[in-house]
Order: structure tokens, then sequence, then C-alpha cells
């Protein structure tokens, strides 16, 4: 096992499963039973975590909800990516990109201090903003392609941008550590981005919450390599009970979606 | 005084200054006698703040060299954020963008966790991934347009994607609270982006170390208003000497780019 697919397809395998967990901790909405604090947070994505590792292979914390808490929430972010479990590998959500040096910071930043197997990246500056986190060549990069938001229409869609940052990917993935993420709101553009890709792991949000289709966007997806898709779903699993069985129902949210998700792909 | 520009203007006409000190701390660029430490990197930007705050109206820490440091660095980065004299304003470089409720936390983050005056975001997602910044309608948001590095060429240029970035902001700035993040390293282009942009301030990076022309570039960001273009420079100031004197030279590096800008503005 050296590089980053080898690694996705292993827990992928492991698992038997194309589920993401999105790990967005919104004091607000922390369930009953856990302080709304920094320290609450920890707890409850603790329990999150080991309700969910048996159907999940793909945590992916969202660094906008811990940097809004602060520098105590960077450190609960820190510790909670040290703490997930073998078996699972980590996307740090953080859909960064900067010139030169700054990027090189934000990669050392994902890839070293917070030590995640994986980052989000905007494609806006180009290849040098991009190339510092692809330099690391036993982590993942996923390039902001087609994203599940209306504002998707203003820059993403006309000219076929999506499409031309699909293509440039393909031609930056010389290590085999690229990744597109596409947004599942719109499945007719997922098959377009593939044509475009060819075999690359896509992650997918926006089924669930966001009101994308599940079936449609895995029929779109096929490519015949076993390299996976993966499902993002945050909001689902996280919050679908607010009592004191927040765990149990985020297993039971986790399961059933796993389920669906096997279902499509067979 | 009320909204961003008001803000800005004031600060400007107090220092007569369109100098914005990036805040760039590298520990393996630490002057002698500094620690290589977020300690030491919150010594070593106090002394540069106070030795520079006579010449610029705008600091400009970006995020990524705080993030790289963890924890730790943030609480550096938001002490160092608390500590900027009154007479100044503080631009988070920080280049986010997310969608929904995400862009929503990441604007948290900016403009009310770090207590910055103004944030740079990234337009790749689209206009409701830019609207949670815009909402804060003292608050300034400058987003990228026209970079400063060789990615550039990918996707800003082609089909002038960066003109119709800057045509979007200018539909988005019902607040009066939009700037661009135009670089200096293609004098032409700003010119284009001013023809687009109309009366908004422009940050301007690449100036200095990435070799762009102050002259050419003034020249072309003219547009009769009194609305500034900062003209931002980081290393060439914060590390103009590796010496006990780093912070005397730093002042120096500052009133020399001070002078540079107005004789240009003359």
């Amino acid at each position: 096992m050296s590089g980053f697919y080898d690694k996705l397809n292993e827990v992928v395998q492991l698992k038997k499963s194309w589920l993401c967990v999105g790990l967005d901790p919104v004091l607000e909405k922390l369930p009953e039973g856990i302080e709304k604090s920094p320290q609450g947070v920890l707890r409850f994505l603790r329990e999150i975590i080991n309700a969910t590792a048996r159907w999940t292979p793909v945590y992916k914390p969202n660094f906008a909800y811990f940097e809004a808490l602060g520098p105590e929430g960077m450190s609960v972010l820190k510790q909670i990516i040290e703490e997930i479990p073998a078996g699972a590998l980590v996307i740090g959500d953080a859909k960064r990109g900067d010139v030169g040096h700054s990027s090189a910071m934000y990669a050392k930043t994902l890839f070293e201090t917070f030590g995640c197997d994986a980052a989000t990246v905007s494609p806006y500056q180009g290849y040098d903003s991009v190339e510092p986190f692809l330099s690391y060549r036993d982590k993942g990069t996923f390039v902001l392609c087609i994203t599940s938001n209306s504002g998707a229409d203003d820059f993403q869609r006309p000219a076929d941008l999506y499409l031309k940052v699909a293509q440039k990917v393909c031609e930056w993935n010389q290590f085999g550590n690229c990744g597109l993420v596409v947004g599942a709101t719109r499945p007719e553009l997922v098959e377009k981005v593939r044509s475009v890709s060819g075999p690359m792991p896509f992650l997918i949000p926006g089924v669930g919450t966001q009101g994308g289709s599940l079936e449609n966007t895995l029929q779109n997806v096929a490519d015949g390599t076993p390299i996976p898709a993966l499902i993002n779903a945050s909001r689902a699993i996280l919050y679908s009970s607010s009592g004191r069985d927040f765990a149990e129902q985020a297993a039971i949210a986790a399961e059933e979606l796993w389920n669906q998700i096997n279902q499509c792909r067979l």
C-alpha cells in the first residue's frame, strides 16, 4: 500500500462502503446533554465517530466549523483527527488555495500540522496554487469542480469552466493522488465530469439535506474501475436526533445510507 | 463614518498612505534574537507593527502562516489582530469560500471570532458562497479577481473569467463593501479590471518580491475617485533585515515604499 488511491481502496474495501461522514459541528445543534462549548464538540464528535466507524471509511471535518470556535476549536479539530480510528481516512475539507509560498503553508497545515490524509482545494488560482498539495504524493487532493450550490451557475457552468477544471486536474495527476469535488444536485453534470476525468475518485456532497438524487448520481459516476465515489453526508447523520440517543440515531442513519449507496452500486 | 469604504478612506487619509503591510510569519525567517516559535512570532510581529504603524493604514495577516503553526499559531493571530493600533484596519487574508452554512461559518470566523475589518474570498463557488461575507455590511470583502501568479493563466484569463468576476462583484456590491484582489504582475490587466469594476478598492499584491511594476500598476488603477488601491508588501518589509535591527529596517522599507507609492499617485 503506498499511494493515496491504494489507501483509499483499502479502507473502502474494509468497510464495503462509499460513505463519507462530514463533521460540521454547530454549537446550537448539539444534542441534549452535550455542553455547547468546544469541549462539548469534542465529546459529541467522539461519540459520533465511535457510533459510525463501522459504516464509513472516510471522515471529512469541515475546517469552517472548527475555526469559528477560535483557537480552542482548532485544538478540538486536531485532537479529533488524531483520534480517528485505524480503518478510516480523513479528508480535511478546507477548500484552500493561495499563491506560491502561502499555498505551501496551507498544504503543510492540512497534511502535517493537522495530519489529514487528503484535502479539498479551490482551483481558481491555477496550477501553482494546487501544486504544493500535489507534491505530497501519498496524500489526496480533491479539487473543487462542480459544486452543489446555486452559485455554481455564476462561474463554473458558463463556458464549461468545470469541465476545463476536470481536464486540468487530469493533466496534473502525475502521482495518482487527485480527486474532484462533484456536487450531487445536478446528476447530469456528474456524467460529463466523468467523461473528461477518467478514473479518479469523486467526493460527492449534496445528497440528502441538499436534495441530490443518490441513484442518478451513482449511475452517472460509474467508470468500471474500483476507484470509489465518496458520498458525503454531514447534518443528516450528525443531527439525526437532538436527544440523548444522538449517537445511536447517527449509527442508524449511517447504516441506512450505507445500505442505499450499496444498493445503487449493485 | 459608517460603511467599510468610509472607514478605509479615513485611515488612508490619516496615514496619507496606500500601503498595506502583509503579515506572513515564517519561523525559519525570524531574525536574530527572536525565538523560532509561536511566541517568537508574537514578539516579532509586535515589533514590526510598532515600527511600521506610522506608514500603513492596513495590515494583512495571511492566515496560512498562522494555521501552519497549529492552534497556538491561531492564538497568536487572534492576539496580534486585537493589538493592531487604532488608525489601521485588518484584512484577514484567508481566501475562503464554501457553500451555504459553511461559508457563513467562515464569515463568522473572519469577522467575529478574529475580528477582522475585511477578508479575502475566492469566487469559484459563486454568489451564495460570497454572500455571507457581504451580509456583514460594515466589513470589507475583497474577491480574488486576477492573481499575481503564473497559474492565473489556467482559469482566470481564458474566456476573460477575471473580468466576469469583476462584473459580478460589481452587481453584488449592494452595500458598498466589496473590493477586488488584482495582482500587480500584469499591469495591463489592472486597467481592464478597472474599466469593468468602476470605483471600488483594489488590493494589489505582487509589487516588490514578485516583480510587479508599481508605476505601471498605479497608472492603470486611477479612476478619479478617492477610493484607494492598497499596495501590499509582505516579505520585502518583514524580512528586510535578519539581524537585531529588523524593526528599524522594516520601518525604513515601509517608509520607502510609502514614498514611492505617493510619488506614483501624484
